[in-house]
Formats: C-alpha cells, sequence, structure tokens
C-alpha cells in the first residue's frame, strides 16, 4: 500500500460512522476503522489521534474559527453582534457537512461517554469566546453572559439544523434562533 | 451509637467538603468521611446513594422545583416571564447555601468528572425547563430556546453569587443577570 492514499481522512471518516453507528462508540476500534476503510492503521493515526477525535476534531477548528472572527468583528460592534457576525459565518464550516452532522449527533446521543464530551467542548467554546469579548474591551460579567447566551442560540440553531431536512443551511437557522432570541427577552 | 444522630446529614456534608478539599474528591471515601463526622458507614448511606450526592443530590431538587414553580407560573406569562419567576424563587433554595456552594464549586473545578457532571446536571435541568414550557403550551423550538437561554442565565447568575462575599442573596443575581440579557438583546 503506497503511502498517499486518495481521500484517506475521507474515507476514515465514513468509515468510523458507519461503524460506531452499527456497533456502537465504545465497541469500535481504530484498526476496525482502517479495515473497513482499505487503509492501514498507521494511516488511521496519521489523521486522527484516536477514534474520539473523528467526532471531536472540527470542535478545536469551530473554537479557533470562532476567535478569530469575534476578534475580527468591527470594533464598534457590541457582544451580541460580533458574536451574531460569528454565528452567520460559521454556516460556512458545514458547508456539505449536514449528514456528517446528522449522524455524528446521533451517534453522540447513543452514548454518555460523547454526551458528556459534546456539553465540554461547548463550554470550552464558550470560554474561549468570554475570553475574545474580554480581549475586545467587553467587561468580564457582560462577556460571560454574552458568551453563555451565544453558544446557547449556537446549540439550538444547531441542533433545528440537524433535524431539518438539510435543504436549508446551518446560518438559515442560527440567524432565526438569535432573531427569536432578540424576539423572546424583548421588553418593548 | 445510636440510630439517631443529630443533624448527622449536615455533619457529613461538612466532613465530606472538607476531606474532598483536603484529599480531592477521587480520593475520599464514604468510610472515610463517616469517620470524620464521628459517625459510621451506614449512616452516610442512610442519607446519600455515594459520594457524588453530597455535591449532587441538590441538583435533583433544584430541578424539580424549577418544574414546580414554572408549572405554577400564570398562564399569561410568557416563556421568559416564568422563568423570571422562577429565578427569583429559585434564591430561596440556597439562602444559607452560600458556603457550601463556594467550596461544592471549588471542589467541582478541580476534578473533570465533576466538571462533566455538573455540565450534565445543567443539561438535564434545561430539558426538564424546556419540557415543562412544552406543557404550558409554548411551542418546542421556542421553548427549547428559552430553557437553554434561562439555564445559561441562571449559570452566570449563580457563578457571581459565589464569586461575591455573600452578604447579596443569589436571586439579586439572578435577577441582575436577567436585566443584563435583556440588554444585550435589546434591538430598540
Amino acid at each position: 500500500m503506497s503511502r498517499w492514499e486518495p481521500n484517506a481522512r475521507g474515507r476514515l471518516e465514513r468509515a468510523a460512522l458507519d461503524l460506531y453507528r452499527e456497533h456502537g462508540f465504545e465497541q469500535t476500534t481504530a484498526a476496525q476503522i482502517a479495515e473497513r476503510a482499505g487503509l492501514t492503521e498507521r494511516t488511521f493515526f496519521r489523521h486522527y489521534a484516536d477514534k474520539r477525535e473523528v467526532l471531536f476534531g472540527g470542535a478545536s477548528v469551530m473554537e479557533e474559527f470562532f476567535v478569530e472572527t469575534l476578534t475580527g468583528a468591527p470594533e464598534t460592534a457590541g457582544p451580541l453582534d460580533a458574536i451574531a457576525a460569528t454565528l452567520h459565518a460559521a454556516g460556512a464550516l458545514f458547508e456539505g457537512r449536514y449528514e456528517f452532522a446528522r449522524q455524528r449527533q446521533e451517534i453522540i446521543m447513543a452514548s454518555p461517554e460523547l454526551r458528556e464530551r459534546e456539553l465540554n467542548k461547548l463550554a470550552s467554546l464558550s470560554r474561549a469566546v468570554a475570553d475574545t469579548l474580554e480581549r475586545r474591551g467587553v467587561p468580564a460579567d457582560a462577556a460571560h453572559l454574552a458568551a453563555e447566551v451565544g453558544t446557547a442560540v449556537f446549540k439550538v440553531g444547531f441542533e433545528r439544523w440537524i433535524g431539518s431536512d438539510g435543504t436549508r443551511p446551518l446560518e438559515d437557522f442560527l440567524g432565526e434562533a438569535l432573531r427569536e432570541l432578540r424576539a423572546l427577552t424583548a421588553g418593548c
């Protein structure tokens, strides 16, 4: 087998999702994933640190993306406007990833360990958003609140997207959740 | 030792918190807690199912309280007003519990396992709130969003209370966080 494998990462991801769904995440090994993908275990570990990274590798990418996009928002944007711009841009990260996201969610919901890890990733995202808002000059308390609420909107919008038929992009659902938040809290 | 022990539960809680802080949660056993409290292990297990319940038993009580209070809110109250009333009432649950809450938080933050459990408890609270709002006639999507946002406000207000000097009650911090949420999202 040559070192270069066409679309090895995509094949490994596909094989991993199939096996996690067929046998459960806990029961699946990296060796089985590689075999199903027609690749070596070594190739698996060139692409993923472990079998969890197939599911959670994207979370770190997303966190970095949130931090960069928030940092780049216009100086004059308030915390929620900066978050709104970031949520809008985040849709692009998930273009063509609806099927992956849907199947990933199904696997995560089936495993208490993975559900906890997913909650951890969201908590980490919220902390990163709060830190970034603080660096933008938002006071710590306000930054923390905006980050928690922004993460809640992301979670809700994301789950709605996954529950949809996949024809509309993620940013539609995130924008909708944000508009509903404004309506929910409008005292005027 | 007689079966009846004055304030056994309080003594066990006190001993557990001390030991978790001195030696770490993972390293502490129920037997050690009982010994420190001057009680038998059997007495410990009459009060707590395991050593985690000393820290998390209150979470189920709180969830029930949220469900009951939300259910009892005036029929005309919108989702966020019903949540606001519940947050206000929740302060009473924590009266005289500032020191416990502060030390509990310190223990939880020191343990990845406990942090994950805490996130789980908050996720469970959010689901219970969403279900209750749905039973009040709020459409599922709106109920889910309001519950996530309400839980975020609770988390932020609670953490601010724990970070305070304990002279002001929890409901002050929850009310403040809710007012800030309204200001944050006000487009008018």
